[in-house]
Parts: structure tokens; C-alpha cells; sequence
């Protein structure tokens, strides 16, 4: 049942590495006006899985986290946050409860969430040794998930989504110019709902980050759409939260 | 130097509890629009300390932060949300470095931040065996704190007061009735900075979350005050984040 690699792997992550704690990142990708999440499809395994990994002994979680996410996917220079600690019993034991009791991955696990959002086109996922494929994958028909994967995904989501309310977002999504509605696709992507074009011009004015072009997007069948461009300083002063 | 108490804690430890993993509360307490923090003297110790303790081994990790907290403080019953993970190289492990290897409290500790902010009335703290001192702080006048927990403060602050400008906020800490200078009182003590009154009243009523009374606060000197309640289900909603 366990096989020569699992077995090494195990021996090797008992020297190297820190019990009871892993990483799992969620990376949300978003590329023409769809919000992709990246995952990984282990060898043999019906179900798919975050690209996650161990913290090592000499090696702080943030560093960690960079680290596992690049070995697992090709991901590289990816600004991670931590969004949460996953850490019910139960959560990832029981998924290798037919392995040997000192298999490393056996043990109980307290998992430490980070995430982020990029511009898909700026990576090129890799599966790893362990995984036969690595995709970006829609969010809103993502294949069904290991353990409580599928819960670390939505928390993932929700905490996107709250930031979206308080935080600017499309700096590195978005073309330098863009159109409001382009910077309205990419609100309606993360939040998986149509909103009212009016409602949301009036919510951005009010953010104050956008400084409107004298150029227009040419070569629709429409009306010629202004551009925009966000001020940097407003809206790195907007990112900080506090603009009471 | 290590004396039988600590030897004896931290054999039971080693037997009970989950290595490597720590948990340390931010509980915030308003009073008398001062905002607090419950912190705790270690006895024959000048430095001051965290709520903190261990995740045992058949404990989820939010019912443990709820143990911990009542069996360091005394403070039970109180909702404590995640806000982040410090997981630094040696921001623990330098703290025990003349305390013997085997001794539970000088392994490597990845700690998982909780905090709240509550009524301050509703918190009787007590200090633990450990401790000389449990008592509430003012957050801009605290003491010197043990290992990085002066920046664990920094961060849960910085998290209540990124919430105050996408949640409402103040169900639980002002009366029933108030006056909107109470409401402003409140978010001037969490973001420790006056706010322009007629701003704060535009942008609370934008949050539409309260109901104008047709009563006034009777006593003061000035004009008397109007007073509002919170309208429960649209602060509900308001709290979900998702009103766009």
C-alpha cells in the first residue's frame, strides 16, 4: 500500500521539517474577465489539492510559504498573505489513516492559509514530482477538493471579497489604461454577481484613486470608452486602510 | 535557576499538548472612550505578557484560544477571531535560552494571533498562577512586552482598525441609546485620532446602519443631543461585508 517514495519523503520531512504545521496557498488568478484559482492533481488521486508543503526547521512561515508554493507549481515572486489557521481535529488525519502511524503525513495537522491575486498571464504552472497536472482552474467550477480544501478555498474567497470593500484591487490585474468598465469586470469576477454600472461609478469616484485620461478606447462597436489610470499616491494612501 | 513549578508544567505539557504551536489573545476593552488592552505581569518578571498558552492535542484551535483565555484572565464568553500567524525565526526561543533543551516552553513556538474587542464591564480579570497581574492598559500607555508581542498588539490594532472602515462596529460596547458624539468617541479611541464631525456623521449614515430616535439625551450643558439605536438587520447585513 505505502510506497518507497512516500516512505522517504516521510523520513526525510521528520528531519527537515517542523510537526503539526503546513502551508497552503491559494493563488487566484484572474485572466479574461474569469477568476481562475490555481491547483494541483496528485498522481493517482481522483480529488485535486492547494499546492501546500511543510515549514522547515531553520525557516520563518513567510519564507516558507513562498518557498512550498514555487516547488509545487513554478510560481514564483508572488506576494503572499495569511489569511487564516485551519486547525479542527480531524482536518487531514483521517486522509491517510490506512498509512503507517509514524508516516510523517499521518500526523495532525494545523494548516497556515496565505493567498494572493495575480495577473495569470505572468505565471506558468509546473506540477511537481508528486502531481500529474497543475492548472489554473475556474473558481466557479473548481473539481472536487482533498480534506477541507474546499473550505480553505471559500475562506480564501471571502477574505478577497471583504478587502474588496475597503481595499483597492487592479493595480497589477489591469492594463495600465483601462476602461471602468474593464475595472468593473474584474469587481464582478471576484464577487461572482453583475453590479449596477451607475452604483459602481459613483462607489469608485468616491474611493478617489482614478485619474481620468483625455483618451478614449478605440475600435468598439460602441460609443468610445474613457480611459482611467490609478493614482499611485492616492491609491497606495487607500491601500493603507486608513483614510478615515 | 529553573525552579520545580516551571520542570513540573513543563512535563505536563510534553504529555498534553501539541509542540511547536502557540496561541496568544489581543483582547480589546472599551471604556469611558478609552480603548484598553488585557495583559498580564509574569511574577518576578518587569515585562509584561499576552493571554497565551498551548493547543492541546484533542483540542481544535478556537476552542483552545477560548480556554486559554479564561484560564489566563479570568475573561470567558468572549467571540475571538483569528487575525494572523508570527512565525518568525527565534521570536520565542532566545526568550529560554538558560533554561535546559527539554524544558516545553524553549522549543521553537509558532504562535496564531486571536483578538477581540469587548465591553470592557463585562471582564473581571484575574491573574492566573503564573502572574501577579491581569489588568486592562491603555493600548497608547502600555508596558514593555516579553518577545514580540509588543508587535503582535500592533497588528490586531492594525486589524480592528482596517474592520472599522468596512464593519460597523459598537453593538456590544455603547449603550442601547446613543448620541452620535458617543458613536465618534468610539472609533476616535480605536484609530486614536479626532475626526472631523460632520465627515463622520456623512460617512456613517452612507453605512445606513442607524435609526434616528425621536429622543434626546437630557442633562448636558450644550443643546440636547439626539439618540439613535443600530437597526439590527441592516448592521447585520453591513457586517457580512458584501454590500455592494
Amino acid at each position: 500500500m505505502i510506497n518507497q517514495d512516500i516512505k522517504d519523503a516521510s523520513a526525510a520531512f521528520w528531519r527537515s521539517s517542523i510537526p503539526h504545521i503546513s502551508i497552503d496557498s491559494v493563488v487566484f488568478g484572474f485572466l479574461n474577465s474569469q477568476l481562475n484559482v490555481l491547483l494541483l492533481k496528485i498522481k493517482k488521486e481522483e480529488n485535486w489539492i492547494l499546492p501546500g508543503g511543510y515549514l522547515q526547521k531553520d525557516e520563518a512561515i513567510d519564507d516558507a510559504a513562498r518557498r512550498i508554493l514555487y516547488e509545487r507549481s513554478g510560481a514564483d515572486k508572488i506576494f503572499l498573505n495569511n489569511f487564516g489557521v485551519f486547525g479542527d481535529l480531524n482536518r487531514s488525519e483521517s486522509y491517510f489513516k490506512d498509512y503507517p502511524d509514524d508516516l510523517w503525513h499521518k500526523q495532525r495537522f494545523i494548516t497556515i492559509g496565505y493567498y494572493a491575486l495575480v495577473d495569470q498571464t505572468t505565471v506558468n504552472p509546473v506540477p511537481d514530482v508528486f502531481s500529474d497536472r497543475c492548472e489554473w482552474v475556474p473558481i466557479a467550477s473548481h473539481p472536487k477538493m482533498v480534506m477541507d480544501h474546499e473550505m480553505i478555498i471559500k475562506k480564501a474567497l471571502s477574505t478577497l471579497r471583504e478587502q474588496l470593500s475597503y481595499k483597492p484591487i487592479g493595480y497589477n490585474l489591469l492594463p495600465e489604461k483601462f476602461t471602468l468598465p474593464e475595472l468593473q469586470g474584474l469587481y464582478e469576477a471576484i464577487l461572482d454577481k453583475k453590479l449596477n454600472r451607475g452604483n459602481f461609478y459613483r462607489k469608485m469616484m468616491r474611493y478617489d484613486i482614478l485619474i481620468k485620461l483625455d483618451e478614449q478606447r478605440k475600435g468598439g462597436a460602441y460609443k468610445s470608452p474613457n480611459l482611467y489610470k490609478f493614482d499611485e499616491e492616492k491609491y497606495n494612501i487607500a491601500l493603507s486602510g486608513l483614510n478615515w
